[in-house]
């Protein structure tokens, strides 16, 4: 009886899984992309505190890193980017993806075009849904974050952001792309160093945002499916023209 | 004296014409496009009276039209839809945009593709950029707005609707895009009809929308260009897969 028991629960489990990934699918055209069901984790971290200093700065372009304890002694040494946690962990830069999925869980994809599925887009804010994804030879960290700006009016804000630097940053365009119910929303920016606070990045508004009504018409049965895909940068057609 | 006070006037008009055209040329690299300057009215209307029976209503696509004063006796007759005055004027559909331009001087451009360059970005709202745009045979309006949704967070909202009937407009698509500054926005959705609010379509946030600091990344010396596209509609490639 528990051995049927559990057969069933695991059907059902791949019959929820597989109507995950044929919504998803059915959102986004391009065959083989991978999809990645990413499940919601409610803020622990309390915004405000985090990053004076960069938010006080009016210059964007050279915010400090953003230090979540009192100091870092060694300039080689990195705190913990993780959006999720205060962690008094600091390390190499290179050791950031290692400590991000060891000790925060938080999953790694590979590929250079993915579909993200955000489940549970109703959550109370402040709420995150967080995923690394690999590409290109560099680790990227990808942030949908639900917050309220303005109170009462909870909006959606998505940014993808180097585990790396600024100058490495520097030669990558990501593009987010949401496409439902007639309509197509697009945002394309080079990627921000994690080194910058995505609480800076956020309350800057210089990424993907989205009301809540918005969110609504682009979910499907209250996931947001948003397409994924990094490039090598290349100067804009546009801006490349005299 | 007084010739030539004029010719050097008229001198100086030129060249800040030519300069408006080789900035928003520059943002956009289609050749041929035609740039189209427009300059910002202050809204005369006091949104908050208009459409209550439209924004009361919970369903969208059968909002009854915007009626602006009394009673429409004939159901053939439409009301004024110009989104700047309090008009009451009322006719047929087929000479609305004759009324727009006569009346209410709003420009009316011809082209599949134009750039809107929107100036004087800093007036406070609320504040409003509308032309007019003919391509396929058909009116569209473009309206770009400067709202307090949230008091003291003004925002930016573009949309562009059909001066026909939803069913009418239901065969377009349509595309704003915002390109500048190593970032990309990209608005695609099908009109709606003029005969809806544009009050009801910006406070359902269902357009493309800017907070002040995203706009400022994408505006150039005040003003912002904005890409515009309408093409036929087809079902979208990812919505026809199975």
């Amino acid at each position: 009886m528990l051995f049927f028991t559990q057969c069933f629960g695991a059907v059902l489990d791949l019959i929820h899984l597989r109507f995950q990934h044929y919504k998803a699918k059915r959102v986004f055209s391009a065959a083989g992309q991978l999809v990645c069901v990413v499940n919601p984790t409610h803020s622990l971290k309390y915004a405000p505190t985090r990053c004076a200093v960069a938010q006080t700065s009016t210059e964007q372009s050279s915010l400090p890193p953003c230090h979540h304890h009192e100091a870092v002694h060694d300039p080689q040494l990195v705190p913990c980017m993780c959006p999720l946690f205060s962690c008094p962990w600091e390390g190499h830069l290179e050791v950031v993806v290692s400590h991000l999925r060891q000790t925060h869980r938080i999953n790694i994809l590979q590929g250079a075009e993915i579909v993200f599925l955000a489940t549970d887009m109703h959550l109370p804010a402040p709420t995150d849904w967080i995923i690394m994804h690999s590409c290109l030879g560099h680790q990227f960290l990808l942030v949908l974050r639900k917050q309220e700006k303005y109170k009462g009016h909870p909006q959606f804000f998505a940014t993808m952001m180097l585990i790396g630097t600024q100058t490495q940053a520097d030669n990558f365009t990501y593009r987010l792309e949401l496409n439902r119910n007639q309509r197509r929303l697009k945002w394309e920016a080079t990627p921000r160093s994690v080194l910058e606070c995505v609480d800076s990045i956020i309350s800057d508004g210089d990424c993907l945002v989205l009301n809540t009504s918005l969110a609504q018409l682009f979910a499907d049965n209250g996931s947001l499916a948003i397409g994924i895909a990094i490039t090598t940068s290349k100067v804009h057609n546009s801006e490349a023209e005299i």
